[in-house]
């Protein structure tokens, strides 16, 4: 059984405070999780926009130079024939894309995993011309008690994965772009498996095919190679579009443990599960049928960007209870409570 | 100034033998160079396809299982409603890309550096699953006597690039995938800077911006990280669509100097100069402002695909001399002539 909580949305962007004066919090979702002293961890994705005029689009960006970061606002009439709304997330302006939210990394604590106090500041923002569109989807694995956190960074350069370290979650040491554009959904094993650390990634396709869970090593977490496609979105109602993975993956007894997320028709996210050989996870053991989780209850149907559950922030302790972190519509975080042996009984 | 060579095109497809029964040779093109004992050698892209009646395309490809590689045919009739043909080079059958032709990398020899000799089996043929649709564009640098190549692997997981290490252009060694999808262009530096390898790459870009060369380092050849964008195309009639590297670039006293094409209006493609700094090539420090190279000639404008010229193998001897190995028209190899000190001259 995997049960959704009675508390859901846990996190609601309505009660955090904006990150400077005149943007507005239009959701706090898709956070990584973690285990730090006694508390569990949120690295929130809080995505804002600008307050603009009833007939009007305002879209924050940064813009880098050799001053640093300045905040930017393309803000347009919504009649200019220029501007295109593509969904509630994206603007097209003179055929170039933007997005209609800027994100960044924030904060959450709880000593109960249920109840989060949210930072006042920012944790991870924009710091250069390689995260101008924000930074969005944080994963966190402990390796050797240091918190290694892969990022989606956003740019005209298009969408990359960048890894910061930190020890204490208050300083942060930055390591720039692991994975070139356009890839995402980037998570790194808790542990090395033959010597090699080793993780998830989710290059781009199109046309050929369409994007695909991909497997990779690294023997320092900055430099990755042996590149393999894992898994491809099925021809079903909940993969038709495109696949990617979540959290870090499980240790568990019959392999490595990953619940991923498939986008299918009408544009629904839901969970899916995978399991890959310990030893060796390049190697597929098996794969869910059906999804462990998907859009159902009314905060995960109507919201920001409705019919999404999505998750990267996953906490497995080791009495087998795994608390599921999840985004519910680019908006909220939600939590669904159950175990390995629960998860792994599905398979 | 820049030569062309008078017995261009030096290298045509119809002196070419098909790789197996049932093909034909459309194009042999884009050539990686190396010089090799007193030789040179190029690894021409040689691009077949199959033979069909007036009113069918029949497209080559490679399925791969337990029991290996078996070539396969995807033959249609032109009216078909599920098929579409892009250009010469594409065709789209339910809504899937299909690459028009085949390609593999052959060998050709010559002692003169114009009058070449085409091996009759090719040299890198696809292996299995991530080149079914073919290997493309091999660029080769030479590094402490190994031959390290880069080609591009194309598969309904999109096109990544790999990599292959020879001693003799006998033997390969594959490496795998070292630039996931979507990927190409990647050149490997001749040396190792600041203790690391150095490469080009070109990762795809769409909607926010345009795809752009980028730079990347290792610590072995086949991890790659510290990945950084360094220049993009200019909105210009020559660089308007895209631009990427070409062959390893060349160790000159003025820096690291390097032969890129750029894809403009109406699809032309022409060749650019990059100087990047010696001890820190992630740093640009010139761009030429008009291609040193672009379609003047018959056999640049009309062909299997008219109107590029693109080069991916380029040899500079320590005399100051450079031969300028590119492809027109994606159908034969062309040579032009110049000099390290006319190149820098232009800059």
């Amino acid at each position: 059984m995997i049960k959704k909580h009675m508390a859901n949305p846990i996190v609601q962007p309505g009660s955090i405070k904006p990150s400077r004066e005149g943007y507005r919090v239009k959701g706090s979702f898709n956070a990584g999780a973690a285990e730090y002293n006694d508390e569990i961890i949120l690295l929130l994705r809080v995505a804002e926009d600008c307050i603009a005029s009833e007939d009007s689009i305002a879209v924050p960006y940064y813009r880098f130079d050799s001053d640093g970061g300045h905040p930017e606002i393309l803000e347009k009439k919504t009649s200019d024939p220029d501007i295109r709304l593509k969904d509630t997330r994206g603007v097209v302006y003179k055929g170039k894309d933007y997005l209609s939210t800027l994100s960044h990394v924030r904060i959450a604590r709880s000593k109960d995993s249920v109840n989060f106090e949210v930072d006042e500041k920012p944790f991870l923002y924009p710091c250069d011309l390689t995260e101008s569109y924000g930074v969005e989807d944080a994963r966190v694995t402990k390796i050797d008690n240091r918190y290694y956190i892969t990022y989606t960074a956003v740019s005209r350069d298009g969408w990359a994965t960048a890894l910061a370290v930190t020890d204490d979650f208050v300083k942060i040491d930055r390591k720039g772009i692991i994975f070139p554009p356009l890839n995402k959904d980037v998570s790194i094993f808790p542990e090395t498996i033959n010597g090699k650390y080793c993780a998830l990634h989710r290059p781009h396709n199109e046309g050929f095919g369409k994007p695909s869970i991909w497997y990779s090593e690294s023997m320092d977490l900055f430099h990755w190679g042996n590149h393999k496609c894992l898994i491809r979105p099925r021809d079903t109602y909940w993969e038709e579009q495109k696949i990617g993975g979540g959290a870090a993956p499980i240790k568990t007894d019959k392999g490595w443990l990953e619940i991923y997320h498939g986008k299918g028709k009408n544009q629904i996210y839901s969970l899916f599960l995978l399991l890959l050989d310990l030893k060796d996870p390049s190697k597929v053991l098996k794969r869910g049928n059906e999804p462990i989780l998907f859009p159902q209850e009314p905060y995960e149907k109507e919201g920001f960007f409705p019919n999404v559950v999505f998750s990267n922030g996953v906490i497995a302790r080791s009495n087998g209870s795994v608390n599921i972190y999840y985004g519910a519509c680019d908006e909220t975080v939600c939590l669904a409570e159950t175990s390995i042996d629960e998860l792994l009984s599905t398979l």
